[in-house]
């Protein structure tokens, strides 16, 4: 097994690279930290190199056997690659899915316009893993599926649910061909006496102060708002796009009790 | 108007005191930060003392007509008494909510059974506002709800939803006589075909790694699952309680739509 101790060793120096968007988009890999995500990392099929804290091989061994290369590093390097204050002593260096063409995904998709919090990013992808759903839109303004923070919130669903990074939303949406396109919107018609949506369902959920931009909002075929008869303005992010999600599942066909 | 420029101040001091759960709990104060908050406070009538940043007043002229004290404060009095990197310029001294006794509460509460997450517990309250619910139980193990974290998340549904800190929640349970006590479980039966709920009910949410306790588990009417065909193991707590929450509302009389 390899060891690494130095964190100005050259691929040490690479892998700090990938805790920001753009070094994880220039070497098309990114961070999975701790054992449950590295975990996930090595049953996908994502992971490139493990690497296991000095003195943990022996709690790490089934999984290090499974994956492609294991490195040793010390406390020191294993500390530098994660923005964690009480880091688990297992990393994976993956590599980022390429999740294809829009025009090969499936029937459910969400699509996120501006969501800035990582936490929301990464609940709403754990909620669309949780529903099936069959990909998830994000544009420039998004904060990165693949940061720490949002992994950690999506419980390894980055794994199983494609990611299409699609800078421009409206012009994504309006390549989405046959799709009902589906607005959260605080000024729309109520939520629950929507019609039945068709087979092909893209919800669109909006930045956590501004809602969704206005071009976003006029490609949607259905803007809807969410009750609220209590006090508070608006729900969170991500727990609206939660009640979107699986008004989806259950209102389609078969649906899951 | 007073003016405080050191944080050596006796009432700064005491202030920053209320940044622990301790120090909360020993004045039965907490500190409500930035505009949004502030706002929620002052119309709340919870506000005894609004802190205005030197150089703001204007900014924030019309909130202090409304608060029945104002103090200026240097900007090193501003950042120690907040957990904010960029804070905003204004901060409310809020009295702590006297919740009452649980036997006056209304037909509609959730419970959370050791949440850690203030986030989390933040964006429950949060949900419960929007959907008019009554009350929030926690117990011991739960984030504080008047934390600065989960006042953040919460958008100030600490001001219009009763928080009802119980301890132990097994004992609260016993006393809460009429409600239909479900528990969200990963081991239950399928959620969405539970029977109709009685009039009032209490949502029971468990820990994010672990769920609910046995102890609180043993005392749930229903025991239910939230349906998962993909390949997630759980949602996020916030999620989760948030379906169980809508559910409730939906299903219940004179649902909103």
């Amino acid at each position: 097994m390899t060891a690494l101790s130095s964190v100005s060793n050259p691929r040490v120096r690479q892998w700090r690279q990938l805790l920001a968007p753009k070094g994880r988009r220039a070497h098309g890999l990114f961070l999975a930290e701790g054992e449950h995500l590295a975990k996930e990392a090595v049953a996908a099929g994502a992971a490139e190199t493990l690497l296991v804290l000095s003195g943990q091989e022996e709690a790490y061994a089934e999984l290090a056997r499974s994956a492609p290369e294991v490195v040793r590093v010390s406390p020191q390097v294993l500390s530098a690659l994660t923005d964690s204050r009480t880091p688990q002593g297992v990393l994976a260096v993956c590599r980022l899915p390429a999740a294809g063409g829009l025009e090969a995904a499936g029937p459910r998709l969400a699509a996120l316009n501006r969501l800035q919090d990582p936490g929301n990013v990464g609940a709403i992808l754990r909620t669309l893993d949780a529903a099936a759903f069959d990909g998830l839109l994000v544009d420039a303004g998004c904060a990165d599926p693949f940061s720490p923070k949002a992994l950690r919130a999506s419980m390894g669903a980055v794994f199983r649910v494609p990611v299409y990074a699609c800078g421009d939303l409206p012009r994504a949406l309006d390549a989405l061909s046959g799709y009902d396109r589906v607005a959260g919107d605080l000024r729309g018609e109520p939520y629950y006496a929507h019609p039945p949506f068709g087979p092909r369902v893209c919800l669109l959920v909006g930045n956590e102060g501004a809602g969704l931009d206005a071009d976003v909002l006029s490609r949607a075929d259905f803007r809807l708002r969410l009750p609220i008869p209590g006090g508070a303005e608006s729900l969170n992010a991500a727990v609206a796009a939660g009640l979107m999600i699986y008004d989806v599942l259950l209102s389609g066909e078969n649906p899951p009790v």
